[in-house]
């Protein structure tokens, strides 16, 4: 299967330079050791199978962008404790959580392009570490201290779990509309973003239009981050996703691009996507056929337009923020997420 | 089936009368109508399947002994706030996502004689949901305030996971020690019970022996609680239990009596042990069987004898607290434990 090349427009950075996710790591390197550090003693549990089944996922490299914006949104606000550490593992443990329970819930066999841990310790196990890791996430926010802090990412927790109960209604099911869609996306992805950049702030005790720049960036940033990643499973490479493309595809996702191309099509079309999608019949042939259609209808473009659209929202949010090298680089994540894209 | 009916002895009220929970649930009432309330709200949601699902569970009719538990000892340290009606809701909602956890892991069919949820809105739906109610139980743990609430709570949440995740381990096996098995069920039921009833001297502020106290006390009821359990499983009546007797059985689980059996049994019967509970044979011929069995070993009395002997520490960890009524209450919660098992 050929990879597909998506035209992208402006992302350069202001210097440049090819946009990139590393002045973002390094700005936060020294605290993200301390975070890497906790988040691996955090695991430990003397129930041995807790932190095979936890580091086999953790272990497997995620770029730990949540809590470098915790970090790098703690430093921006002058916070001088430790607790954004704590919180940054926090994060971490919320996601890695999700992930598990999310495998469960979508039967799939791959995560970060290694077997999902479902397929090693099965179902069971995976629920159950899920649970634990989140039992983790809360007793470091406790840890923390602070209040707001807890308010704050609990809440996200009950809206992760909404946003995937409400996907559970969409799966399927291509008479979803694109608002609701996002609705979803929004809960089940964009909150934690929005937590993990509003937690940094919240220690820092900023003001509330401070907490409302770094939620309303975080809140954006995950609603480009996902359309991007839904475009990237019709047209990325296996080896840069860390899944296959199709996956979706062979998983009967109803994603922004399958909804898209399905409203555009014609019934002949539309008959299509309901036997790929609700019946399963989705072979590799079809993929290709699939990725034709995408390209016919403009549906990656124009999804990745619309993620480009929520680049642009993350970005006037930090407009009114004090200039930083911190700043910088979270204003280049966001042309860095739209480059992943080609 | 014939029910089996199991002596009991001592199992009189110092007032003569028999022990019944009615007394604890007479002196909490107007509260626990609160927690009623609360419970309800919290379970709403926009995501129509997520109220549907949690109601299911909730209007099932547990006796709800956990939040009594907090209800009454806020009561007996003189609590005088509200918080104590927060924090017994949130201890109900862990409890009802553990269920809802539970009976995805062991893949249960029945749940308070009523079809699992998993049955009806199926697996992932019982994670989601069991996700969203752990989400509003720390939510309204952050809104009691009580940031030492929140470590006991969060604290149970990984021990019970933990417990959870080390049954997966004793799952079948019958070489399991009986050390080993009381260790899961210290964390995965006797933790939640001994949270329960610290939180409420904590929002009281207590001294440090009356925290003590009433953690000693929870964590006792809830391993003599579950070991009744056990035994109920085999000697029982399915209308009293809300599930079957011989569940146990058939879903192949090791709890103590079989482990009694088992250790007590010759080659012959550790084979039948073996054939029923880690390969399924487990038809009503081989449950009558084990039955009989149980029976020949005193499985099922020193089963009782040791949850008694859990009664027993129970009433002792009482014994330096000032007597009232709700002190009478808890104490004859222990004789009607024990009666239960008639």
């Amino acid at each position: 299967m050929s990879g597909v090349i998506i035209p992208i427009q402006g992302t350069q950075s202001n210097s440049g330079k090819t946009p990139s996710v590393e002045p973002l790591m390094n700005l936060v390197q020294s605290d993200m050791e301390r975070v890497n550090h906790l988040v691996l003693s955090k695991c430990g549990s003397q129930v041995e199978m807790i932190p095979e089944v936890a580091r086999h996922l953790i272990d497997s490299g995620g770029k730990r962008l949540r809590p470098m914006l915790t970090l790098a949104a703690a430093q921006m606000c002058g916070y001088r404790g430790d607790h954004h550490v704590t919180l940054a593992a926090s994060v971490e443990f919320m996601h890695t959580a999700t992930l598990l329970h999310d495998d469960v819930v979508d039967e799939s066999d791959l995560r970060r392009g290694k077997l999902a841990a479902r397929m090693l310790w099965g179902n069971q196990a995976s629920v159950l570490v899920g649970d634990f890791l989140l039992g983790q996430a809360f007793r470091m926010m406790v840890e923390s201290g602070s209040m707001k802090a807890l308010e704050c990412l609990s809440h996200a927790s009950t809206v992760i779990a909404e946003g995937e109960v409400l996907q559970l209604g969409t799966a399927k099911n291509l008479e979803t509309t694109q608002d609701e869609y996002i609705e979803v996306v929004r809960a089940k992805t964009a909150a934690l973003f929005a937590a993990a950049a509003e937690v940094g702030p919240i220690l820092a005790g900023s003001n509330r239009s401070m907490l409302s720049a770094f939620r309303s960036y975080g809140n954006n940033l995950g609603l480009a981050f996902q359309l991007i990643d839904d475009a990237l499973d019709y047209g990325g490479k296996a080896a840069t996703l860390g899944k296959n493309v199709g996956d979706d595809f062979r998983e009967g996702k109803v994603t922004l691009p399958v909804l898209l191309c399905y409203r555009r099509g014609g019934e002949k079309e539309r008959e299509f996507w309901r036997e790929a999608i609700e019946q399963g019949e989705n072979d590799d042939t079809r993929l290709e056929e699939a990725m034709r259609l995408m390209h016919e209808k403009d549906a990656l473009a124009d999804t990745l337009e619309r993620a480009r659209q929520y680049c642009d929202l993350a970005k006037d949010a930090l407009a009114t923020i004090e200039d930083s090298p911190q700043k910088e680089a979270l204003l280049e994540v966001l042309d860095y997420s739209l480059l992943r894209a080609h």
